[in-house]
């Protein structure tokens, strides 16, 4: 049986195929990089001339109040909750997962005085690690970096805050999110799990673990556009006492009251720091609805259906690339990694026949399932560009090899 | 003569007439807070279409590159520059206008050790006031508040930066930026302006004064849309040394290399932080590319004329209010503010006539004069319906007087 043939049968039982056509997918094209920018919904480009023609151009300034443009941080934040376990107002959408970091960062330091150690493991997101170094910068944090089977270890009496990644955007490697967070709150430290690489895609409990914090991206799996506002949670155990450094005017307790001093809200809206992007939330609720509505329980099975079965179709073309994602599908987020020397020019290969992965610096080929929209029949087409590519060594062409801006 | 036939005559000699029509502006109404949010351009709903189904929904992840995503947040930034007298690589569009505070006031700190202290003024608006909080809260920072005519005398040499808003968000008035930014230098204080009443409706010559850093807001004069991303600008002279805390993945030198370590951008491209909001900066885009092409000198010479035009014709109707901002057009923004009692009830029942205004606690009423769309006509009858609001006490109607979420 050949993997088109096993494809037919499994898409034909996929209870999620018909979420598919819920999304706009360019014609000869399978898109296996929905873990950097995820698909369109064909629901977006309506609410989005909604809000910008009769929202902006209609109502204008009184939208704020009569389209609930004031309440849309906070209400995306609760349709998000669910899908990562936390209780509707523990979740805010707002900035970006990076601004996201910071302020929990800062909070997290300033809940813990005497303690300056945010401990990560190198190889984290760049940016995860990167938004440390300002707070280094200015004498507030100390930055350490252990790898993960030393983690554990390194959490001493200085360390303020365990910072990870559940699913590595590189390799896809799950942390066990119980046995950390606990071991964390051992030795005194509070916990940021960087959700990016999971929301949408593998259910998360963070109320269930006890976490303290965590950001996560709009733009990945919950397919809310390009540079989608991210989202943060705040255990609400926290919330009472959290003091974030970026106090705009959206996280004050009466911002249209305009007094000189500030006084942050009372829950979750506190995250906030300036005017919300109404147009960028509007496009991530879309989104994030389209993903709550498919559920992430369902979305998690196929995901893992998806890998296994590209894993098997690979096999049966008698490919053989080393796998840096965990081989138990268990173990790892909704992508495959694979390392090879030539991995960019093959990545570029693939992309010139349609098959829309991505190369990770220097030698990983990144493919990710979004389960939402994917067929069988993707993968198993995929599988075959894939050795194609290799047993014709098609990756040898120089226009390959040639490097863009972003890659 | 009539205010109305006098504005008849205005329109007709007015150069600027025909922009209205590259605005939406909603039947019925008269819109006299741009100050607050910028009308819709009607290009901007193609744009963002283009931007939504053909860039992100068909080019997905390439658009990076393909589409110049990639480059958009420095490219708006050049196209803001001449508006306020800057160069192109001084100004990057990003963010928040808070979070861009943030920033400038953390760097500016960070370039004056041993001095703590941030000036500005009580009644500044409040986001500004509150970013410093935060800083101060980690111990970074202290803020000193003096009325506008004790500031040169309270730059000690404790002021690490003076933080001003060039046209007050209440009252329009303008600070002496040369003024200002010379005593502040005098000091050994750095000079953090912010425009965001001032980008787009009156000019700006930020390189001709010698200021040091600025923010802007983009949903305003540049109509940008409902919490459009900000600019902010670095003088070049500090551009090599400028370190921000917020050291995101886009700010540093090399993004895509995917390094443990951060390494800021050479130029402006420094003070990015997370993934750029692409559909909010494509919004901004166009009512940038259509501000700058109307051009700051004709808008203000007409911000200049709707205002002076506006009293005349109040005073014509026999209405003696409270002017509150600065008598003479070339001491204000383009807005003028009036202060009663009952400003929340008289706005209310302005709006109710379709003569959109805006209210700010605890006794102003705020008419902002967007210059690039409104017309001669439309002031001359926002002042009758004024005149009517008051003479016949329209403004004792129970339900204006209904405080709604947000005023």
């Amino acid at each position: 049986m050949t993997p088109e043939s096993r494809a037919a049968e499994f898409d034909a039982a996929d209870p999620l195929a018909g979420y598919r056509e819920r999304f706009t997918l360019p014609e000869g094209v399978i898109y296996l990089d929905g873990n950097s920018l995820g698909a369109l919904p064909k629901d977006t480009p309506a609410a989005l001339t909604r809000v910008v023609e009769s929202e902006w151009g209609e109502g204008l300034i009184r939208s704020w109040n009569s389209a609930g443009w004031f309440d849309m941080a906070s209400r995306i934040g609760a349709k998000i909750a669910p899908l990562i376990g936390a209780a509707p107002h523990e979740v805010i959408a707002c900035d970006s997962t990076s601004v996201n970091l910071f302020k929990l960062i800062a909070a997290a330091l300033q809940m813990r005085p005497g303690r300056k150690v945010v401990l990560s493991e190198p190889g984290n997101f760049p940016t995860d690690l990167y938004m440390i170094a300002g707070l280094e910068a200015q004498g507030l944090a100390e930055r350490r970096l252990a790898d993960r089977d030393k983690l554990a270890q390194a959490l001493d009496g200085d360390v303020a805050l365990l910072m990870l990644t559940h699913a590595h955007y590189k390799t896809g490697a799950l942390h066990d999110m119980v046995k950390l967070t606990r071991a964390a709150h051992e030795a005194g430290a509070l916990v940021l799990w960087d959700l990016s690489h999971s929301t949408g895609a593998l259910p998360v409990d963070l109320n269930g673990i006890g976490a303290d914090f965590a950001v996560g991206c709009g733009y990945k799996y919950l397919c809310g556009g390009p540079g989608a506002p991210a989202f943060a949670f705040v255990a609400e155990r926290h919330q009472a006492d959290l003091q974030q450094p970026l106090t705009g005017w959206f996280g004050h307790a009466a911002p249209f009251a305009f007094s000189d001093d500030y006084a942050g809200a009372p829950g979750i809206d506190r995250l906030q720091c300036g005017t919300p992007p109404v147009l960028g939330l509007a496009a991530l609720e879309v989104g994030v609805d389209l993903i709550a509505a498919i559920g992430v329980d369902r979305l998690y099975g196929k995901s893992q259906a998806l890998s296994e079965f590209f894993l098997e179709s690979v096999m049966a073309h008698d490919v053989h690339l080393e796998l840096v994602s965990p081989p138990r599908s268990t173990d790892r987020g909704s992508q495959l990694s694979f390392r090879h020397p030539e991995a960019y020019a093959i990545c570029q290969a693939l992309i010139a026949r349609g098959v829309i992965g991505d190369f990770r610096a220097p030698d990983v080929l990144r493919l990710g399932f979004a389960p939402a929209y994917l067929s069988f029949a993707d993968i198993a087409a995929a599988a075959r560009h894939l050795a194609e590519v290799l047993a014709w060594c098609e990756w040898q062409r120089p226009e390959f090899h040639q490097r863009a801006a972003v890659t």
